[in-house]
């Protein structure tokens, strides 16, 4: 439907977005969040249309699109507002000492924008994490111009919020370079896009296959780049035997919602459940497997992913003393996912790579672990990732310090008696764990934090304080926090 | 004299820095902190001996090596103490609200460290970029076992200084594991160590070969690893109009101390000097001129270091339309840096980029331009680096703002009226700049900021304040600076 990219078209909006670089990061910080909130606005003002050409490309349900599309305007309200306060600015004023020897002179740091950011949108977030969503939100309020590459599987969502981000940068007088949107089904598109010389960073969420492309496309730059590619994750829960022996079958309720939640389409579903093989750990899995059974298979997101579920389900089912567990009793539609629960015992899961990899759609694994000991030891051979949770009694946690340690050690998000599934927009998510769950788990994907994915600090020395930019000027006209001396404060100097 | 790292000892380093990194990244900040101020006390202790094998190994005079000394016990120290400050943890608390729909549970994010760290030493600074250096006590301070290798150019001091560091670690109680030492004159031990798995993160401070090697190697593992490397710049010196009219001689004196201070074998050496080709630059260029051929010939850090200063030093002056400005007129002795200023035209400039690479040691190249334009394309084509210098009046930087913007853009550190080489440890400082100059212009290897290299953020999901780590209590036992539910607070929930 839509043409991919031409050789062309891609520099031409890689030449416009380091032209707009040059106008769009003197923008003061209201600007930019007055920018982000315009563009909510302008997404808000598609109305109805974009629900429905979502749910046609996605099969998404409209309840589930409608509050998505309410979380990617709150991402750019809410960073936007980030963006405003400073605090990602990471302001530092060193004040000079004359007679020190040698003198120490003035300085002062704060945070810059790299330049032109390539935002790769995801297939399961139509909006959230897709052209207008945190990659694209988190750039604008850094001071990076964007450029998305459309996902081909709602590219026609993509055009559409393309459409509003348009408007909104013509309606604030920004220079149209400030956003591209390109389509692009052949991988030469990406490739070309991350590696021109004008591209200084990459968002990304998907894939495995797919962000490690790009980190190693990136990396083999002449100028490598910063990439954050959120990719694969599993997302461990730990049952511990003190919270089993209380709560094993609410424990399994609770984690039959998640696991189905969204035809299990979420980079935080769970994946994969360990605890002690006793009775508590079978009345566990007697009851997930009881509402495995009667949930309903649900339509996946596109054919890529309904084959790529099919084929990897399958594929771990077919593993050597790999047990199904429970299937759903219905019969899966042509593109629909059935929920799908499987079990081995831990020296066989942790001897077979397949078994460690993500199976993206409404299916988990329980190991089966002969005691605590085995357990940490499941967490010393998991790859890091997004999450991990574990379902335990206060008593649990004191009592097995070495595996929480262990566990914690994985993953981004550490999540005690909850699901992992659900991830809130705040400043104190972490949504990016170790290799493999992202390419650098020092930043995060969700929060306003993410902003500083596509800055870095720049020290001003010896500048007098008519040339210094607002941010780090003696009397603090933005009123931001610094660390003037050592000392936090919002005060002038 | 030292036998490079076995096979065997490369693994024993890793396997007790992790298990050490289980027990050291529990320990308090204040008891990070004790343990960094015992390693300086033992520094200190090994008293004149290091300085004496110091001075022998490199050819550094002791007044030079007594105030690096100095510096590098104050990064110990300061680091310590912003350990324990804690700002670098950036705690956030967004604490739950039930009713909301769905219900947001509580979240409280800080930073953990990574993981075992390598720790390549620098030749050019023994002890406040080698064994007991910046990046070590970055390392130290985020809660990072290290493993230095030692610079074979300087064994003996980082042997001296290991042993202070291993006094420091039993004085401290800590497990030996927590700081390893090992030779490798082989690049093989550099590329075993960062291959090794338990490795979770490199520092290095050299060549842009070395460095892009080891960055290489680290993208390439299954578990690629952040690599902080800090490389090459030749720290861009833009003498604008208005300035060289008012004092075209006392910046030409001002930069013959920078260019040969310390035989130029500093990261931050000017090399590259752009001014506009007029009567001005001509006073500039004869007044340095005749601080130059003044200037005597110093004794080089190795001779591998003073080899590379002939080859690439004479090759830059055999380039094409490149005019050897001056040289010192006493002649070198073996092993010795002469002084030397070269000259050649923009276009020229622009076009060679031999001219864009780094000559180590008391070399600077003058670019004449045409004019300020000229000036500013010169700038579009350098590569990146750690510091650019602006020699300017207000009115310069008024009227050349675009220039200004450019020069900004390049650097992580922005000089206005004062010279590059001089690297003040304090929070302000950035010390990392875009690629080339480091792999991550995000990070900087001086100032406490340089502890988050080493860290990662970790997000804790409903756990009960009972659990939570200190740092992220209700009552905030440690009075830390936080962010709770947006606003930034010393003070308990």
């Amino acid at each position: 439907m839509f043409k991919d990219a031409s050789v062309a078209e891609i520099e031409l909006a890689l030449q416009d977005a380091w032209k707009a670089f040059h106008i769009y990061r003197k923008l003061s910080l209201k600007q930019r969040a007055d920018f982000m909130r315009m563009v909510a606005k302008e997404i808000e003002a598609i109305g109805d249309e974009l629900l429905q050409v979502a749910a046609e490309e996605t099969h998404l349900p409209e309840a589930r699109l409608r509050s998505e599309r309410t979380r990617t305007m709150f991402q750019l309200t809410s960073y936007g507002e980030a963006c405003e306060r400073g605090d990602w600015l990471e302001a530092r004023i060193d004040t000079a000492i004359p007679d020190k020897n040698p003198p120490k002179p003035d300085l002062r740091k704060m945070l810059v924008p790299l330049g032109p950011v390539i935002v790769f949108g995801a297939a399961n977030f139509p909006f959230a994490y897709s052209t207008a969503g945190g990659d694209t939100a988190c750039a604008f309020a850094a001071g990076c111009p964007v450029i998305v590459k459309a996902h081909p599987a709602h590219a026609r969502t993509s055009e559409l919020v393309a459409q509003a981000i348009h408007k909104a940068v013509k309606a604030v007088g920004l220079p149209a370079g400030v956003f591209s949107h390109l389509h692009g089904v052949s991988f030469e598109v990406g490739k070309a896009l991350v590696e021109h010389p004008y591209t200084k960073a990459v968002g990304f969420t998907g894939s495995f296959n797919g962000g490690k492309q790009l980190f190693d496309w990136a990396n083999q730059r002449k100028q490598p780049i910063p990439v954050f590619a959120e990719m694969s994750s599993i997302n461990p829960v730990f049952l511990l035997p003190g919270k089993m022996k209380q709560s094993a079958s609410e424990t399994a309720k609770l984690y039959a919602g998640s696991i189905t939640l969204g035809v299990g389409q979420f980079c935080t579903n769970p994946g994969l459940i360990i605890g002690i093989d006793n009775d508590d750990l079978q009345t566990f899995s007697d009851t997930l497997a009881g509402e495995i059974v009667k949930a309903s298979p649900g339509m996946m997101l596109n054919t890529g992913i309904f084959k790529n579920y099919v084929e990897r389900r399958a594929n771990a089912l077919s593993q050597e003393e790999v047990a199904t567990v429970a299937v759903s009793a219905t019969d899966p539609q042509l593109e629909e996912g059935a929920p799908t629960i499987a079990s081995v015992t831990a020296p066989v899961f942790m001897q077979n790579p397949i078994l460690h990899q993500e199976v993206f759609g409404p299916y988990s694994l329980i190991v089966k672990c002969r005691d605590i000991a085995e357990m940490q030891e499941v967490a010393t051979h998991l790859e890091g990732q997004l999450t991990a949770t574990l379902m335990a009694t206060e008593e649990d946690i004191l009592q097995h310090e070495s595996l929480v340690e262990e566990v914690k050690n994985i993953c981004g998000r550490f999540i005690l008696n909850g699901v992992p599934t659900g991830v809130e927009v705040c400043l104190s998510m972490q949504h990016g764990g170790p290799f493999p769950a992202t390419t650098d788990s020092r930043f995060t994907s969700v929060g306003a934090d993410g902003i500083k994915r596509f800055a870095r600090p720049v020290a001003f020395q010896n500048w007098s304080n008519e040339l210094l930019p607002a941010e780090l000027k003696n009397e603090n006209p933005l009123q931001i926090w610094r660390v003037v001396n050592n000392e936090r404060s919002r005060s002038g100097i």
